[in-house]
């Protein structure tokens, strides 16, 4: 079935451009710039390409990383082109080996099943950990931390059915360097976080293959001159992918985010959005987010945040429009950048769509608005609000 | 008296050329394409603009900053030119308030008593503290830091007869403010240094006036994401100028000098040595260098170096040539440090002369290789020797 778009600004990886975006069996097959047949007028509107998001453990009414079953990872795949993401990494955690293993059968049971109707495409899958330094814990669990090995490594990706895209580890540890270089040569993207390593450590890891640092600046050792850390490192080597997430002021100051941009460019710079998913976190299970100054926990099928200061909020996970605003979402995370970045909305597009899809190994479909593509793509008004969606040219809800 | 000098190679703010370089009275007054009188010729060889070094507490046979005399400074002016250094700003260091305030009026009778002969020119004076903060001493004297003030500013510069050109200050000091605002309206540079800022208190300093941060990443408040620090500030505030010493990996590493120089570009990057003339220390004054794990000290009138591993090292402070490679030099900065420049000794033109002599404000005369300025020049082979240094015109000695 051929669908045709008309909007005067579309943004491509070659510049804005007018026209007639033509799509057929959820592909991009022409951009016209005159066409005469019947199409969908988004004249007034701007169309760019879905959100990737390659660091997301929940979102919405589904968390993958914490309950790690089919329900949730579908709740996933619903919600999130709610927010503009049309194509994502589920990512685990660094949880106990029983449940990551089932929740990577579970991932690729369902990256098998996916089709555009059931939501965004997660195009593969994302481990942060088990292979972490404890010194950087932040939310990962200690217990849970495991050696780095190809052995292990490849009993994970077996469960995964191959889908793994993306790894998180900190290439300071035995055994990280040789699975650095074995995951490169499989194609596999892998990113330094949850790292004590040192400067010299991290330049092992590059010239070892490593393409990419995870949530930039935290979870890392920080910067100093003489020893430069792993900030130091992700400055400096500018031709190696770095990603932040919300630019809330809570994980990092926006002229933090400024000076990485500068070094990294529109060409290396990453936005995902790291988020949780706390609506659907298993019965009982407390979760205290030291940044938030709160405890999460559902209880009785209710979700209870409770913050440091004695106040209690209560919500239905069931609901989306009751959890969606629990987390800043990666629309809302783009929205708070984009007056920051060198061209606006254009720039948005290497952040937020095609760099994170060259790192999760699908830029040869996803990521632009180009011919050959999947017809992944917003539809925004001037204010960047969402008033379409597409996945693979199907129109998404959006409530 | 008019002297020309040929080179195929002359290094201008606006790229390299060849041709005659014409000198009156101490003045480039010409750079002909064709000159068909008496010249000198230095074919083969390239002419660039003396360094200006705006932060050296001594060098050679004299240590204006420890030993505060006439004959100190005098030495200073004549060592200088073996380097490259055909103008400076002396520095004094946060020492007790007599001997600062001996050291002004002493700077500012050898501002008056110059001349070219003498070697290279003490343009003013840069005052490093004494209003800085106890908690990023450094090198500095903690029993002489002042709280600061107009009136005790006007004081110096009273003595210093109005020669000061750049202070170091921590601007997060009750009172820096106000007087950041006044050396501003006086043209005077000022620098953060030694300092425990935090971004906000960079920010306020910047808007008041502050232009230059002192050694950059050294005595500073450093990065953090989410409290930027001075560092950050440093980095955020691109056309702010800040200034790197000696690239031995000793005070800062290689990397993050390149971090730095990638944001500061060679608009606002500047070089300078940090000397602080060993050979010249008052007699029985022991000074312990943190980073070269050395005790200094002049027993008898022959300097020793004590290092921590036991071993002694004698040296006669008269004797230029044994004092000269106590510390790296300001040409030997420049040597280590040219590959690492975008336009090789073009950026350094930038880095060690130019924007140098912006923030001690004698541009119009000093920095650059263009008509109407002082004949300050360099003649260097093609591994970076000296084989010449005028001053104004005037010929110095190498050795």
């Amino acid at each position: 079935m051929t669908q045709v778009f008309k909007s005067q600004d579309i943004i491509t990886p070659h510049g804005r451009v007018g026209g007639f975006l033509e799509v057929d069996a959820g592909k991009i097959v022409a951009i016209h710039a005159k066409y005469s047949g019947h199409y969908t007028d988004y004249s007034g509107y701007t169309l760019m390409p879905g959100f990737v998001d390659i660091h997301i453990h929940g979102w919405g009414r589904g968390s993958f990383a914490y309950k790690g079953d089919l329900s949730s990872i579908r709740a996933m795949t619903e919600d999130l082109p709610k927010v503009g993401v049309t194509s994502y990494l589920p990512t685990t955690g660094t949880m106990p080996n029983d449940f990551l293993e089932r929740s990577l059968s579970v991932a690729a049971t369902h990256i098998e099943e996916y089709r555009p109707e059931l939501g965004a495409e997660p195009v593969g899958i994302h481990m942060e950990g088990p292979y972490i330094n404890e010194q950087y814990l932040g939310l990962q669990r200690k217990d849970s931390i495991q050696q780095p090995s190809i052995e292990g490594f490849e009993r994970f990706n077996q469960l995964a059915a191959g889908h793994i895209r993306l790894m998180t580890l900190a290439p300071e540890i035995d055994g990280a360097l040789p699975l650095i270089r074995h995951l490169r040569d499989k194609g596999i993207s892998v990113s330094a976080g949850h790292t004590a390593a040192s400067f010299d450590e991290c330049t092992l890891a590059i010239n070892a293959g490593l393409n990419h640092f995870t949530h930039a600046f935290s979870g890392m050792k920080g910067f100093h001159h003489r020893e430069l850390g792993v900030v130091g490192a992700l400055m400096y080597n500018q031709h190696v992918y770095a990603e932040v997430a919300k630019q809330t002021g809570i994980t990092i100051k926006p002229e933090a985010f400024d000076i990485l941009y500068r070094l990294k460019t529109d060409n290396r710079m990453v936005m995902m959005s790291d988020c949780m998913g706390y609506a659907d976190f298993p019965e009982g299970y407390e979760f205290y987010h030291y940044l938030r100054k709160e405890t999460v926990v559902v209880e009785g099928g209710i979700l209870k945040l409770k913050h440091d200061d004695g106040s209690v909020k209560e919500v239905n996970p069931q609901c989306y429009g009751e959890v969606a605003d629990l987390e800043m979402s990666f629309l809302d995370s783009v929205k708070a950048v984009v007056a920051r970045l060198d061209k606006g909305l254009e720039s948005a597009a290497w952040l937020a769509c095609l760099n994170p899809a060259v790192l999760a190994g699908v830029s040869d479909r996803k990521g632009s608005l180009e011919v050959g593509k999947d017809a992944d793509f917003l539809v925004l008004d001037t204010e960047l609000n969402l008033v379409g969606v597409y996945c693979q040219g199907v129109a998404q809800p959006l409530a």
